[in-house]
C-alpha cells in the first residue's frame, strides 16, 4: 500500500485565500456580483485547486479506462464483454462518443488497458498497463485481490503524475466496461448502507426482468463477501472493477498533485468516491460532469459533496459529460482571464 | 402590420419524418440507443429545424440588442441608463462576459442598437437600427406605440433573413438594457395573468425595499395601461421594450426562415414568449438555453413548452447562456456527424 500511502500523504487543502481573491477579481468584471453563477464557483476553484489566480487551460486530456467484468456471466449486461475490447479500438480510431465530444471541447483522450479481457499486442495508441484480464465474478467470490486492486489504482496515480509533469491543468475521468455499473452500484450499496435496489438502474438498457436479477446479483456478491465497509480498499476489491480502481487512483493523484478532476458519470463517480472516502480533502479537487440517469449516482454525489454541472440524461460513460464539462469549467477560467474590468471599459458602477 | 404578417404566413412546422430518419441514424452510432441524451435530441431538433440532417454548424451568430427603458426613472434598477451605452462599446471591443463565452463557442457576436439613449455617431461594427432612444416610463402610460413596436421587430425579421442569406447554422438571442427585468416581468404578468409578486425578482440584484418598489412600479403600469392580455403585440407595445420587441422579431424571422434560434434568459425569454404567442409552430424552432435565476423565467418556458439546456445560476443576459448552450447543441449536431456506427468500428450489437 506504498503508492498510496505516499499519495495520500501528498494531499492538501486547496488554497482557501485565492477563493477569496479570485471573487474580488471577478467581482471587477464588467457584470454585476455573481450574475455569471456557477461558471464563477468554477473561476475561483480552478484557481484555488491549482493555486495560479489564472491557470493555463491549454492542456486537457480524460482518461477512458477499460476493463472486463466476470460479473458479466451472471446475465446482467445487454452487451457481450467483447464489446469492452472493440470499443477501445474504436476510442484508438478516434468514432467514439467521447473522442467526438473531448475533440470539440479541445480535449485530448487517452486509452488505457488496465484489465481488459483481450491481448491487445502491440496496439499503438494503446495506454498498455494491463494488472488482470478482468475481474472475477463477485457474485462468487472476490472480483479482485488487495494486490489487484492496489495495483490498478497505482495506474491512476502513475498518469496523474505525469500529467503534472507535462502541465496539464484539467483531467477528465472516464471509463468502458460492460458490465460495469453492477461493481458500482455494489460500491455505493455497501458504502451508503442503502438498498441495492434503490442504487441499481439499467446500465445500457436492461429490461425488467434483467433488472431483477442485476438486483439479486448484486446483493447476493454484497452478501457472500461482506466487504468491510469501513475500509474503502476492502469494498473496491471485492465489489469492484479494475478502471474503478484506476480511476480511484487517478481522483487521489489528482488531488495529490492539484489537478482539478472532473468525474464523469455513475462509474467514474464509483471510483471517485472510494478515493475521497480515503482522505477528506480529496473533494475539494472533484467537478461533477454531470447527473447520471442511473439512480444511484445521485446518492454517490450528495456523499461527495459535488453538485453536477450538467444535466443532460446522459448515460453513455467513457468521459462523455466530462468532455462537456471541461469545456464549460474552461469558460469560467476565461471568464477571469478575459473579461474587461469596469475601469478598463470606463462602465459606471 | 405587413412584415410581420408576412413573416408569419412564411412559418411551417418543422419536418417531422427528419426527427425519425436522424433517431435512426443515432440508433446506429456506438453507444446504447439514447444513452447521449438531449444531445440526441439537439441533433434530431437542428436536422428537423434546417431541414439537413447534418446540418453545417460552422457559422454562429448572436445577437445582442440594446435598449433602454423610461421604466428606470422609476428608481427600479441598481445601475443608471448610461450604463446600456457604456456596455455597448464594451461588447464592441470584446470585453463583455457575451464575447468571452461566445469566442469560447465559436459564435460571433453582433451588437444592435435599437433603442439606445444615445447617439452612437459613426461608430464601427455597431449595427445602427435605432428604433427611439429608448422607451418611455410604462407606469405613466405606454411604453411605445404599436408602431415603434413593430419598427423593432422589423430589425430582428430582417437581420434573420439576412441570416438565412448567410448561411447561418444557428442564431442566438442577447440583449442589454438598464431596467429590462421590468418589462420582462410586466410582459409574462400579462400573458399568463399570474400576479407580478409571483415573476418579479431582483434583476441585477436589487434589495428588498427596492424589489417592493419594482413589483408596485410594474403593477401600476399593467393597470394604468391595461394591455390586450389576447393581443401580444399590445402587451408588448405597452410595457415591454425595443430590444424585446427585436428578439420577438429576431424568433419570428428565425422561425420563418428555418434557422434553429437559442434563446438566452428572462429577458431574451420574454421576446421569444410574444413570438410564440403569435404562431403556433414558432415554439419549435426554438432552444432555451438555460434556466435563469429570475422567478419568472420558469413560467415563461413552461408556457412556451422548452426546457432549459443548462441550470448554472446564471442571471447576467447579454447572450451568455446562449453562447454557451450553442456549444453543447453543436455538440450534438457533431454526434450525429462524427461518431462511428457499430458496423464502421466492427462493434458487436
Amino acid at each position: 500500500m506504498d503508492i498510496i500511502t505516499s499519495a495520500l500523504a501528498r494531499i492538501t487543502p486547496v488554497n482557501q485565500s485565492l477563493i477569496a481573491q479570485a471573487q474580488l477579481k471577478l467581482d471587477n468584471k464588467t457584470k454585476p456580483p455573481g450574475s455569471l453563477g456557477r461558471l464563477e464557483e468554477f473561476a475561483r476553484r480552478m484557481a484555488a485547486i491549482s493555486g495560479v489566480m489564472v491557470p493555463d487551460t491549454s492542456k486537457k486530456v480524460i482518461f477512458t479506462f477499460a476493463g472486463d467484468h466476470g460479473i458479466v456471466e451472471e446475465g446482467i449486461s445487454l452487451y457481450p464483454s467483447e464489446v469492452t475490447a472493440q470499443m477501445v479500438f474504436n476510442f484508438l480510431n478516434g468514432g467514439a462518443g467521447v473522442n467526438v465530444l473531448a475533440r470539440h471541447s479541445g480535449v485530448e483522450v487517452r486509452v488505457v488497458d488496465v484489465g481488459v479481457d483481450h491481448d491487445f499486442g502491440e496496439t499503438p495508441g494503446l495506454i498498455h498497463r494491463k494488472v488482470a484480464r478482468g475481474t472475477r465474478n463477485f457474485a462468487q467470490g472476490p472480483a479482485m485481490t488487495r494486490e489487484e486492486a492496489l495495483a490498478a489504482m497505482q495506474v491512476g496515480i502513475d498518469l496523474a503524475d505525469q500529467c503534472k509533469a507535462e502541465g496539464v491543468a484539467l483531467v477528465g475521468t472516464g471509463e468502458m466496461g460492460i458490465g460495469n455499473t453492477s461493481p458500482s452500484s455494489a460500491i455505493i450499496a455497501a458504502i451508503s448502507g442503502l438498498g441495492v435496489r434503490e442504487l441499481t438502474h439499467r446500465g445500457t438498457g436492461i429490461n425488467n426482468a434483467a433488472l431483477e436479477n442485476k438486483i439479486r446479483v448484486i446483493e447476493q456478491g454484497l452478501t457472500l463477501n461482506s466487504p468491510d465497509t469501513q475500509d474503502p480498499l476492502d469494498v473496491l476489491a471485492k465489489v469492484g472493477g479494475l478502471e474503478i480502481a484506476a480511476i480511484a487512483g487517478l481522483v487521489l493523484g489528482c488531488a495529490a498533485n492539484s489537478i482539478p478532476v472532473v468525474i464523469d458519470g455513475f462509474i467514474s463517480t464509483a471510483g471517485a468516491l472510494i478515493a475521497s472516502e480515503l482522505h477528506p480533502n480529496v473533494r475539494d479537487y472533484i467537478f461533477a460532469a454531470h447527473r447520471s440517469v442511473e439512480i444511484g449516482h445521485r446518492v454517490m454525489l450528495e456523499r461527495i459533496g459535488a453538485a453536477p454541472i450538467l444535466d443532460l440524461d446522459l448515460r453513455l460513460g467513457e468521459g462523455t459529460g466530462a468532455a462537456l464539462a471541461m469545456g464549460l469549467i474552461e469558460a469560467g477560467v476565461k471568464v477571469m482571464k478575459e473579461m474587461a474590468t469596469f475601469d478598463e471599459a470606463g462602465v459606471s458602477h
